[in-house]
């Protein structure tokens, strides 16, 4: 690459190199994570026995996915013929232009099936994994850190590069970034239905298990005779694993087409068309593809001697992702210099990454009971379950404070430095190690299936002892990645309500909060997280009610089932709850993309603009504080577990298990199922905004 | 009173009628209340135990006030020289005009001392009515409910009366509504305090005696024994009756300035000096003259026959309310037509009442066992603690969505008929029969105390059955208040913001949602809510668990308590729930007023007006959520207690009472100061509006 100054020509050429480059580190993506998926499944897949229980968790995960990706499917094309019908061909003559292409229709068709490969083979590699970090835990932590943490590699690096190839192939041919505004609508729309259902699956099996198994028939987590066990397990994959990295697919792939189309408005353009070379357009994906380097290169720093304690696993994971973030930031400095781009871009991509990673270290403050919060927390068990709720209550509350204070922090430099094509940037930065911050919390949940699989398989409890304390550093790393995802997002639908703004082109003054409309958009859209976050507990609740009755059902009808002498139907109870899901995540999934458009059409421009802000205001604070309120209460659990304040079987314990429940739903469904609602509601804006002028 | 039309000279004599009505209006109610309260003190106070604990009661709350007022009168001299200095003798240059005459500062003055004093009227007549509501309960139902509904009634017409009064005798004078804005700023002052303190009181009280005396030791509720039993009654009285008070007294008087200062702006005057007696701005004013008699008129309507049941009860009080609301709208349709003001008034008046009416029924089908959420709740109780945790919650948040479109239809229709003047004359009219629907909300803690006071002087249980029967009815109409009050608040907080938003004069567009300032303001205002909520339900924790520890010590120094032969020592319960709400009350109540200021000065005034329009939105939604969630849970108890679903001492009453014991400072401490703040950095906004140009 070379200094932009020399004019237009050049300009075309770096254009090429960077698509290009962007092209190549998409595809040598692909292929690491290829090479890493067949070194894990090169691993011993151990006994019949493991084999066995592996086997029952992939099909039952597979049959949770075909399920849900064939429902998608008719949801994917019924959209993809209104995009087609209303933008592509623009029958109400709104859109200006049409093509007579289905340009948007199509890239929407790419994006829902990115994000619904990047889920799949994310879920494929951790449903292999899980197996054979049992098997290798039982040589030690190490070769078990190893498989695991390569899992989720496989994971982040499929995701950053299904992403980024997608983003940029669609730009360098529609050189249109509204057209390619579809593609991030296919993604969010995947990621809302992954989230979703993925949420009420996990936690549905996971309570119904529990409630049966631990509370009612007095049996250990994870034991066999239980039915919920497999889709428990079943539900780590399909939660934690397809659900977030679909959510941050949606996150990467928003914030970079977010701010082409801020710098579109940034440098005067009708339309990226005219302009879609310029170095200003092409920065953002030219960050993704440094970051996707540097979260290669960071992924082999991951690595500890045999002797390994729990510091020393955390901190090599802390290594590969700061040693990532700097070679991001070296790569972009000389991007930016060779570019002739504003120096100033380098410390928006800056306090993008630290603004993440504050946000991250934040949530683990408040969920880590290294630290007094959660602490506190674990002592309030003593006066029973109500004092338990009401400290995690109030601690999530509290704990929104940093990150709003960051974020607002973020916001004013950003725009200080770039306007609001900083502020989209940010969002660029703050994800462009997603690669590596990915694998490290994709992980955890094949460390947790692990110790499952060695609870089933009756192995040596020192396999057992090892997952756990992988699985304890998951635990760590998935609060950091959740408060990661929350952050994120609120940058990213910052960017693209931003860039909705500029689409529908109306006079600032419009947006004006004296605009009784936009006000009445605004308390509108602040509504909508509570009532998403209602719908999907109480979705919740009736999906674990189903599977609690099959459960119970199980060990009254089959006989020997409760003494061993013989075998639970996992299979039914698998269903159960894929069933739930699908029926559950239905309205909610609706709702989220019905709304906007509705308050577009009959109140107008102004008003879904204010609907946006709303959601994102109230929709980021809900989220932090159901993600650290549920985590306060898991690991408040935990600390007791380890033999504080009673240890396990104490009033205390109880205490606190009635709080981890409630957490559950918290920190594992409607949380998170919040990031994507208020990601989709703003790409929904942007894609449909010609029809609102 | 005649029509307008014939020019200047007949306004000025309207305008002199009008506050002359308003003023006698004010006198009217104050003699009525006085009346009422003689009335109530000279009923029968029983026997000489009764007397004995009624004093004890007494005595507690006036402790609790005179602690409460010594403190805040610091707060209030401190903020008077602050107003005095900045404002009235304007030394920063920055608010032209000056004047020289400490006017905003003494209208802050006598709006706390108002608030005050309506606090201690309405607390001083409810802790001499319990003791003879007690009384009158061995005679029958309805000779209780006289007494009880009459000791609110005297609250609520007091609340009126004196706002109306300072209202308008202080715009008489001073004819500028920004200096009268000093009187709102003065209520609010005091509810903030009154609100944060009453309600951590009442909750660390009732938390405290339950959590030792019913699950520790096993004793009934209210049971003489129990050491923290007239702390408890103590608080219903602080919190429920003086918090509640103080809380709509702001909104009361609130809505009133905040119509008139938008008047100003939509007659398109500099200031109201000029024009100060147009009938655009007596309006307000007179609508509340018109609701003071049709509250009045409405209590006598208030009555039962003998053999009444509660569904008569019920009936009677919504018989007076409503035909109070009828009796405004004739007077307000008169008024509007014979002042030759635009018809479409009328209509905004009339969309406030039934807007309050539709928010206050929603609680009630949310939170009352009658209905369906609540019903199904209670069921969630069969599973455990847990999922009645998480379908508490879920209903809390579900039940935003109702009220949310109201407001929003609210909103937008009386925009359409009258601009943002509309919207806040919508609130006066929500507000114009606050006499009455106060007194059915206050007279509910009086039956509440009365019931304890049963118990405690072993009354025959008919007696208890009685005064239950009068607190159920209460619970109905306090749930429908609680809605009421939200509503109102919501409507006000929006006048005065706007009003604000007139005061800084700035330009519409810097309102904008694309100013990065304005959202940096708006996410801060998100937070404010949650960051409250958290502090206030800590601060409920820290005070309740002082409260259990002395509960605790006296039942182990002291002895022979538990066998009834020695006395627990009341006072010594009183002092801790005092200082603890003294102790807890400064830190949230500062930063209400802090925050927006330091937002004004260091982000300037559009931010400030985001920062209002998130606290607006977040605070509105967390405030439903709360007293919804608290409502329902408390209603699930009470509907397991009735006999349903194993009734009292089954496993599922236990759930039931973790629900309750939750929702507590849900719904009488953080739920409701939400209401508080977003009103109080509204009129910060507003009186210091100068400063932030």
């Amino acid at each position: 690459m070379w200094s932009s100054q020399n004019g237009e020509t050049i300009f075309v050429e770096v254009t090429v190199e960077i698509i290009l480059l962007a092209v190549v580190a998409g595809i040598v993506a692909l292929v690491f994570a290829l090479i890493l998926a067949m070194n894990v499944t090169r691993q011993d897949p151990g006994s019949e026995e493991i084999q066995f229980i592996g086997r029952a968790i992939q099909e039952g995960a597979n049959a949770f996915l075909r399920r849900e990706y064939t429902l998608l499917a008719v949801f994917v094309v019924v959209i993809a013929i209104i995009l087609a019908v209303f933008i592509d061909f623009d029958v109400t003559g709104r859109v200006g232009g049409g093509g007579g292409f289905p340009g948007t229709a199509l890239s929407y068709l790419v994006g829902a099936i990115g994000s619904g490969l990047a889920g799949y083979i994310g879920m494929s590699i951790a449903v292999r994994a899980n197996t054979r970090t049992a098997v290798k835990a039982m040589q030690g932590l190490n070769p078990a850190l190893r498989v695991a943490f390569n899992s989720g590699t496989v994971m982040g690096i499929s995701v950053v590069g299904i992403g980024l190839l997608g983003v940029s192939i669609l730009y360098f041919i529609f050189r249109d970034i509204t057209v390619v505004a579809g593609f991030g609508f296919g993604a969010s729309s995947i990621a809302l239905f992954a989230r979703v259902g993925g949420g009420i699956y996990t936690k549905a099996a996971d309570v119904g298990a529990d409630l049966v198994g631990k509370v009612e028939q007095g049996i250990p987590e994870d034991d066999p005779r239980n039915p919920a066990t497999v889709a428990d397990n079943v539900g780590d994959n399909v939660g934690d694993v397809a659900g977030m990295g679909a959510d941050l697919f949606e996150s990467y792939v928003g914030s970079i087409i977010a701010t082409i189309a801020l710098g579109v408005a940034a440098l005067g353009l009708a339309s990226s068309v005219e302009g879609w070379n310029d170095p200003k357009l092409l920065l953002p994906i030219l960050v993704a593809t440094i970051g996707i380097g540097a979260a290669i290169l960071g992924t082999f720093l991951v690595r500890t001697g045999e002797d390994a304690d729990m510091g020393k696993l955390l901190w090599s994971l802390r290594t590969g992702i700061l040693a990532a973030g700097a070679l991001v930031l070296i790569g972009t400095g000389i991007a930016i210099y060779m570019l002739g781009l504003d120096f100033s871009l380098f410390w928006v991509v800056l306090i993008g990454l630290v603004a993440g990673q504050i946000i991250g270290t934040s949530s683990e403050y408040y969920t880590s009971f290294e630290f007094s919060p959660t602490k506190r927390l674990a002592e309030q068990a003593e006066t029973g379950p109500a004092t338990i709720m009401i400290g995690g209550l109030g601690l999530g509350m509290l704990s929104t404070v940093i990150p709003g204070i960051v974020i607002v922090a973020a916001m004013g430099l950003t725009y200080w430095f770039a306007g609001t094509y900083g502020v989209a940037l940010a969002a660029v930065g703050m994800l462009s190690t997603l690669g590596i911050t990915l694998a490290t919390d994709a992980y955890g949940p094949v460390a947790d299936n692990a110790g499952g699989i060695a609870e089933q398989a009756h192995l040596d409890p020192a396999v057992r002892e090892r997952t756990d304390a992988l699985d304890s550093l998951g635990n760590t790393t998935a609060a950091t990645g959740k408060g990661f995802a929350i952050g994120s997002a609120v940058l990213t639908a910052l960017g693209l309500m931003a860039a909705y703004a500029v689409a529908v082109g109306i006079d600032r003054a419009d947006f004006s909060l004296l605009e009784v409309k936009v006000l009445m958009g605004l308390i509108i859209g602040a509504m909508m997280p509570f009532l998403f976050a209602a719908l999907t507990m109480q979705a919740v609740g009736r999906a674990a009610g189903a599977m609690v009755e099959e459960v119970r059902r199980q060990f009254r009808e089959i006989t020997g089932l409760l003494e061993g002498t013989a075998e639970a139907d996992y299979a039914r109870a698998v269903a159960i709850s894929t069933n739930g899901a699908m029926k559950e995540m239905v309205v909610p999934g609706l709702l989220a993309v019905i709304v906007p458009v509705l308050v577009g059409i009959i109140l107008g421009a102004a008003a879904l603009g204010g609907l946006l802000i709303g959601a994102i205001a109230t929709g980021f604070l809900l989220a932090i504080m159901m993600a650290n309120a549920g985590g306060a209460w898991d690991n408040a659990k935990k600390y007791i577990e380890a033999g504080n304040l009673g240890g396990k079987g104490s009033v205390q314990h109880d205490a606190a298990v009635v709080g981890d429940t409630v957490g559950d739903p918290f920190k594992d469904t409607s949380g998170p199922a919040l990031n994507i609602l208020i990601k989709l509601m703003s790409i929904v804006a942007l894609v449909f905004a010609p029809l609102f002028l």
